[in-house]
């Protein structure tokens, strides 16, 4: 089952993990994630994967993935996410509480055996606080 | 010529589009680049786009481009930049000050009539404020 999939079939397979993630059904996390998953050089694991995306969700209880633009290599996606939410408390260092923020991630994922192996992922950290520094 | 480049063809573009920023050559800047290029929202125009990574190079002399990642769609590229390198001064709101720092950019670049004309980028601001924080 170590078939290469198609691009048409991988991106397919991404949308549905975010659909996932969206819908909070992480009894079927294990079918987009790898038991080995390593998240921005950690070795996480899918427990540690689950415990994070819980963690966010508890941050933000409106989070919501959005794909905005989507590049798919042989055994990758590339995908620019936008995010509008209200993070309750402090949110990567910003006192955010609960005011409503806009902004970017772009994320890059390698695949092994059709599942997430590896996630490289950087946040748009400066435009939340531009916001957080301008007008109410 | 607005023909659809392959994936290949696409990637062999941006390779030598990266070659002719690590190279410094301006005068073939417009050869990747549409005149109407779109930057982070901001249309800035080639000429824009050249004068933002000419101040690069005056911020980090020794500023140069490295792909460690690639995925390629229909008119789209995405692509993880790593950089080594010491900015003289205050980069990105940090005070740099020509210490050496390591940190990646995620950056989406749209294609039409083969040149990039919008690219969407984020770069590791978090990354590089952690290591000046660490043992210099």
């Amino acid at each position: 089952m170590n078939r290469a999939m198609t691009g048409q079939q991988l991106t397919s397979l991404y949308l549905d993990y975010l659909d996932c993630l969206n819908r909070r059904e992480w009894r079927y996390l294990g079918s987009f994630v790898s038991m080995a998953v390593v998240h921005n050089g950690r070795h996480i694991g899918l427990a540690g994967y689950q415990d994070m995306l819980q963690g966010d969700y508890r941050a933000i209880p409106d989070l919501h993935f959005t794909p905005e633009l989507l590049t798919v290599g042989p055994k990758a996606v590339a995908c620019r996410l936008v995010f509008d939410c209200m993070p309750v408390g402090i949110f990567l260092d910003l006192p955010v509480y609960g005011r409503r923020v806009r902004f970017h991630e772009h994320a890059f994922y390698g695949f092994e055996n059709n599942r997430i192996a590896e996630v490289w992922s950087i946040i748009d950290h400066a435009a939340i606080a531009a916001q957080l520094a301008g007008p109410v």
